[in-house]
């Protein structure tokens, strides 16, 4: 049960955004840009990094939400979501996205965990100033998100194959497009 | 020294928001909403909500500036702020404002963190719906913000005269009205 009435049938992060549209406005916009906007990272990569900070601070929908879309953009590759949940150094992901996720486990750990080791790390794997900043930004923007799902206590559904549709939706259409 | 060359002289988010304008402009729209739209809780309350939070995530940037536009919009009780962040329990502030406090303070600590009686009691001080809405948001936006600011090792004067300056020119401005 959710901490306040919202709509019923929309899951996770859908549910409050249509009980306070003013606020759903800016927050689509800015996962717009940041993670479907001109970038260098390309969808699936930016995914991951919403994907993993989102594990790591346990929220069930946004996980499997961004795990989806991230899938959808990896040629459906599902188990390779898995693998950067679950260990993503041994991954079949770049040595740069290895670096950046390191980046942004420290972020959702607090800001003040990265260090410049880290920085460092990801410049030699070839990062730029604008993918460390989005990556920063993408994972502080997760720490947002995964709170506002689960401080309200938000419906959040089990089955994978809503989360597969809705991401196949999503990864094609855009975020805010479909309240 | 900030991970990524920023534009010099502009301390805490403003470097980031500078360096990153795209990202900036739904981060400052969603920061005005919530802090100075309309909203049955006063500037001054919410302010109070995000400098807890950013003091309690330790963001010397964020608890400063935005410290000092709560005291803006309190009369200049600069004492009642650091009274609010140091134990607001004993703080001269509204029951309910202690309340939805509480609830800011899990929500820094993760999602999860928030539990029905914390939301309950909220209710008994006469908190509405949209303002645990709200509260749950704004203390979810700080822990990006802080995050976003301290992640890329922004520049953070010490100077209480800046903070006062910037505050009160935000307050009376509002959020994304000068880079």
């Amino acid at each position: 049960m959710p901490y306040i009435p919202l709509p019923e049938g929309l899951p996770g992060i859908r549910g409050p955004m249509a009980f306070r549209p003013e606020t759903a406005k800016p927050i689509n916009e800015l996962v717009e840009i940041l993670l479907r906007g001109p970038n260098t990272l390309t969808p699936g990569e930016r995914e991951l990094i919403a994907t993993y900070v989102s594990s790591q601070n346990d929220c069930f929908f946004c996980q499997n939400i961004h795990g989806a879309v991230a899938a959808y953009h990896l040629d459906g590759d599902e188990k390779l979501v898995m693998d950067v949940k679950q260990n993503y150094q041994g991954a079949s992901i770049s040595s740069k996205l290895k670096a950046l996720l390191a980046i942004a486990g420290r972020v959702q750990q607090g800001g003040k965990n990265v260090l410049p080791a880290d920085v460092e790390r990801a410049r030699q794997e070839g990062a730029t100033d604008r993918e460390i900043h989005d990556t920063v930004l993408i994972a502080a923007v997760f720490c947002m998100a995964n709170r506002y799902v689960d401080g309200l206590a938000t419906w959040q559904p089990d089955d994978p194959e809503m989360y597969r549709m809705r991401g196949a939706k999503t990864a094609r259409e855009g975020y805010g497009k479909t309240p």
